[in-house]
């Protein structure tokens, strides 16, 4: 197990302690797993609350910042956080407007805000919640019932948290939350497996001709195991997917071509020269971009193509400022 | 070769169509091969002009923009951009004040940029240049006379860059860009290998359980191989040998904890976390920090760790606004 890291049960508090040495602008919780804005809570700002297993980093720590999260939670490697853990970070984030949670479509997680909905609404806050399904690739896997949430994930915690940065309420920042998710498809191939540290073996074995397409940012089994193909190929499949569940043609989209955490960022690019073209030969423009690892799996090579249409409003919202330690722009 | 490209002979200019995909703000020739921000020359400001072998993405091409670079020049995987190509960086970028070239000290990138700058001279434009040489594992090595340069050059850039952007006249960017290499110090730990696309086969090998200790951005042999061993060691052996170079007790510390390509950020966050903690025990302090893969070698598992003892001006340049595809803070 080639990691740089100390003990295996030990890798998410180790980085959370590394999170907060970087970062002064959050408040890290190493052994309750929260990382909160420093300025947390803000009065009469809806909080955006979200987090999930960990191993998707930056996903959803390095997304806490001013324009995005007020507070994650993040659970052991590829394990939801526990409702406990989730109402910490809800009661820190929380400034008397309400908390949206931002909740990926994986049974655990949809059970574990829920519950953690609950505890907080018990003490006062309102809650309201969002979930993510975005992946095109499969419908009620292992961990799902329905779609997954992915890439998507980015888009939703960054417009939601414009609007809430804004001042909008708890029902107009859900609102919005939903129509990114619905405008948003995924799509991610794997040209590797990824290791599990408390595990120690590669979730699954890939031969060295083959790939997967359609994974799941776990490992999860995607929709077919093919062989080797040039990134032309891999991008035409992702888009093909994507754009046979939602027609791209005349879309302006706003296009993330992420890295899953194995795979350097030439190759991202190159991915994203083919996707630009796809895009272009099919009838979309490309309005907004973002190229890099946002949304991992460990060091699993490969990537994840995700694409939302968008509005002259969401595209506002997408260019809003963002102080995060993983997303940083404007004003 | 698990990689997501087309041909392996593409892959540069492949991956500059993506970069001008995705970010308009850069003028991008994928033949000419140089990048160039969208609004060169800036009349009256000194131009920073930097370049080296492709495969480190994002530098250099991923640092141009306001604030850093004005043009950058890759070459091929690991291999020198040629004069011709560092001469048209050079004139496309000088706005009459002259140009800085940040070159690191490896024996072809020094070689070609000296005839580039001849040449640009001849044409006019006058040029400095300060060779990076920041890495303190290895002196002498198969590609370089002296020291080799690593992760420094992100600090280079980005301190030269913020001064030049200010108005400042080119010896005077140029010496404190020397100022910036003589305060800083790099080394390198791979935890495997990686392959250039035309070659197919890794560069080195390591054993499931080894590791390279000073390792170099190209595979360059480092110091030692050694058995694998936790974060907290290969941190140690790190600092433990920038420490011996330049002693960091009481010194205030810009701390690049940089991802080789193919270790994902959690891993980089708990290196980070160790480098927090030994600095702190060692008497020096973490006056900034950035933690990411900015510095890489395709992907090549390991991390480099990169100090800079800062002084009030180089921490006030530090901090001053960026805005490229890779660093992006400040208004």
């Amino acid at each position: 197990m080639r990691k740089l890291i100390n003990a295996p049960a030990d890798v998410v508090a180790d980085a959370l302690r590394g999170l907060a040495a970087a970062h002064p602008s959050l408040r890290v919780d190493p052994e309750g797993r929260t990382v909160v804005r420093a300025d947390a809570p803000r009065p009469g700002k809806v909080a955006l609350v979200s987090g999930g297993g960990s191993g998707h980093e930056p996903m959803h720590i390095g997304f806490v910042g001013r324009g995005m999260l007020d507070a994650a939670a993040p659970g052991e490697v590829f394990t939801s956080p526990v409702p406990d853990q989730i109402l910490a970070a809800t009661l820190a984030a929380d400034g008397g407007a309400g908390v949206l949670h931002v909740v990926a479509n994986y049974t655990g997680d949809v059970l574990n805000f829920r519950v953690a909905a609950e505890l907080a609404e018990e003490e006062g806050v309102e809650v309201a919640a969002v979930r993510v399904d975005d992946d095109v690739a499969v419908t009620d896997g292992r961990r799902t019932a329905g779609r997954r949430g992915t890439g998507g994930i980015l888009f939703v915690e960054k417009i939601a948290g414009a609007l809430a940065e804004e001042g909008a309420r708890l029902a107009r920042v859900a609102d919005v939350a939903r129509e990114v998710d619905e405008r948003t498809r995924s799509f991610g191939v794997a040209l590797s497996s990824c290791t599990v540290p408390v595990v120690g073996e590669p979730t699954f074995r890939l031969g060295e001709d083959e790939i997967e397409l359609g994974i799941g940012v776990h490992g999860e089994p995607g929709r077919e195991r093919t062989a080797r193909m040039p990134a032309a190929g891999i991008v035409d499949a992702a888009l093909t997917a994507i754009d046979a569940d939602v027609p791209l043609r005349g879309a302006e989209v706003l296009l993330l071509v992420n890295g899953m955490g194995g795979t350097p960022l030439m190759e991202q690019y190159i991915a994203c020269g083919e996707a630009a073209e796809w895009l272009r030969r099919h009838g979309a423009t490309v309005a907004r971009c973002l190229v890099g690892p946002f949304v991992t799996s460990l060091e699993m090579a490969g990537c994840m193509i995700t694409v939302c249409r968008l509005t002259p409003e969401l595209t506002r919202l997408w260019d809003a400022p963002v102080e995060t330690p993983a997303l940083r722009w404007g004003r």
